[in-house]
């Protein structure tokens, strides 16, 4: 079954949930273009998420994707804490911030009984999951509804432990891509793998389409995936500059700067490794530090300070997403740029 | 021009240098077949060079590709040498060997006087660069002989550079390559990119081919590095299987193994960072140390343990050289495997 057939879409390009920078919209266009819009829902509460699924419904009546986290959650420890805090004291001092003021930031929850509940009423043709998969009595009340599943693999490893789990394709992502790394079998960003190199042992590996990610910006990089064997692609730092996407324009301006060619992977942000433009916070600290404490506690500590340096005009403390090729961004709507990403397939 | 026309060859196809596994034997089986056959020369001197370029005249016709290292070479540092020796120490006394006992290991020279000069008499149709280039001086002996020079570059602004030094190919080097990364305007591993993002933003930077190396192991990659806009590709690690190469018995188990789908930069064998199987040193030192000396001087440390290691069998400290995708390795003849990658050109 081609992945067209099996998610009820008409083109294999799948938009990459992008948290933080977009909400309904972003997934109402690409949907709306034929191919599958996705809405990213770990930062949102129950509420919330009713509410852009309900926008979602007016927007479209395609299929769309909702995506969670499956993160175990953190066990806080205060000395990590306290360190972590030590670690920004100079920089909040620089900026005028309150040591103690620590506003909780953005929270990232996984998927939970309460979110099950949502995707039961909400019936989405599709949910994804990134960091693994929730625990099987949660994952097969979202099966149970007819969702199709898919979870992202950064390694052989992950795939073929997400298709014994029953996931109905696998999202290989390569190393290239933006924004947090789904890995959950291994914590060791040093044998992260490249799409070039993951998407043919993956397709090898497993019976279950796969679905390239991680550098893919154009309709060049959807054909050679597709030569690579995958049955589709997700694409997400291509679709950043579209009207629909809520980027900011500092994380605007950053991603058509000559800088958006120098990435990382950092954990500064969250605690877990995601890959943005190196900017000051990453020179500084070091892009991997090893005190960050676990995901996603490391968030509040930052948030604070990102957003009193955005006030003042500063990218400085942003986490600026975005893969390692953003040659294929574009200002053009989102559903143009879908159909452009389809363009040889 | 294409790429054939430019090299003189039939198939876009450029076997990778192999320093340490592979000899004249290798290269001419890919120039017969129609490819362009590398011998790698950084670790030959004067008279060994003359002699492999002997052979290759005798066993082919077609053009064949010089390969030379370019880095600047190391200044003795003896506070590091002690500290990496003694870092070494418990292995050496594990395994039985006098820890004043040095060996010089295998040298790994810059190109220099001495070598342009049998470039001069052996006029090779092609002559490649890693780490950059030599003096200008020294690049314009290898220009005046008439050969094509080509030399890889791992950033945009690498392959900038090289085009401004005239080469007339740049070798796109994605981050799943196996051996030396040829980054020289960088030291930072956290910042190389992967093949899929490197080559498109290459291809639009530069005017010259560019040539695709990094994850690409079979028909199917060769095509899609095509579709990236790439004019030839340097296919490295699934030459290693093949007879004519020099692959050790514990390097081919390796390879064969599961364990060769993790690989890591490490920087342990040589003083910097190359692509190879995660194997009990780079387990136990970390791939990436910080005591490791400035390349070539980590080398003749790690050469004696891996030497001994391996009369008794173990490839504990064998640098099991390897890119992200062994995938496409197989016990063909490299002819026979030349042919195979070309099948979709």
């Amino acid at each position: 079954m081609s992945l067209q057939t099996l998610l009820g879409i008409e083109l294999p390009i799948i938009q990459a949930p992008l948290a933080g920078v977009q909400d309904s919209a972003l997934a109402i266009a690409v949907s709306n273009a034929g191919g599958l819009g996705s809405l990213p829902c770990a930062m949102l509460d129950a509420a919330a998420l009713r509410k852009q699924v309900e926008l979602l419904r007016a927007g479209t009546s395609r299929p769309f994707n909702l995506n969670f986290f499956s993160h175990t959650p953190p066990v806080p420890d205060e000395d990590k804490a306290r360190a972590w805090r030590a670690l920004f004291a100079d920089y909040y001092a620089e900026i005028g911030l309150d040591p103690v003021a620590q506003p909780a930031g953005a929270a990232r929850l996984p998927f939970d009984e309460e979110m099950a509940a949502v995707v039961c009423e909400a019936r989405p043709a599709v949910v994804s999951f990134h960091f693994g998969l929730p625990a099987p009595a949660l994952l097969e009340r979202v099966r149970a509804t007819g969702a199709r599943i898919l979870a992202s693999a950064t390694t052989v490893d992950e795939a073929r432990w997400l298709e014994a789990q029953g996931v109905d394709a696998v999202i290989a992502q390569g190393v290239e891509a933006g924004g947090h790394r789904g890995m959950f079998l291994s914590e060791d960003i040093a044998t992260q793998v490249g799409t070039f190199a993951l998407v043919p042992q993956v397709v090898r590996a497993v019976r279950v389409p796969v679905i390239a990610a991680g550098g893919i910006a154009d309709a060049q990089g959807v054909r050679a995936a597709l030569d690579l064997g995958a049955a589709g692609v997700q694409v997400g730092t291509a679709y950043m500059l579209c009207p629909e996407a809520t980027t900011s324009a500092l994380h605007r301006a950053a991603l058509k700067s000559e800088s958006a060619r120098v990435t990382a992977l950092t954990n500064l942000f969250t605690g877990r490794p995601a890959r943005g433009i190196v900017n000051r916070l990453l020179r500084e600290l070091g892009p991997m530090n090893a005190l960050a404490p676990q995901f996603p506690l490391a968030a509040p500590v930052v948030a604070p300070l990102r957003a009193k340096a955005e006030s003042l005009g500063r990218d400085d403390f942003s986490p600026l997403w975005a893969g390692q090729n953003v040659s294929g961004c574009r200002e053009i709507g989102a559903g143009e740029l879908t159909l452009a990403l389809a363009r040889l397939v």
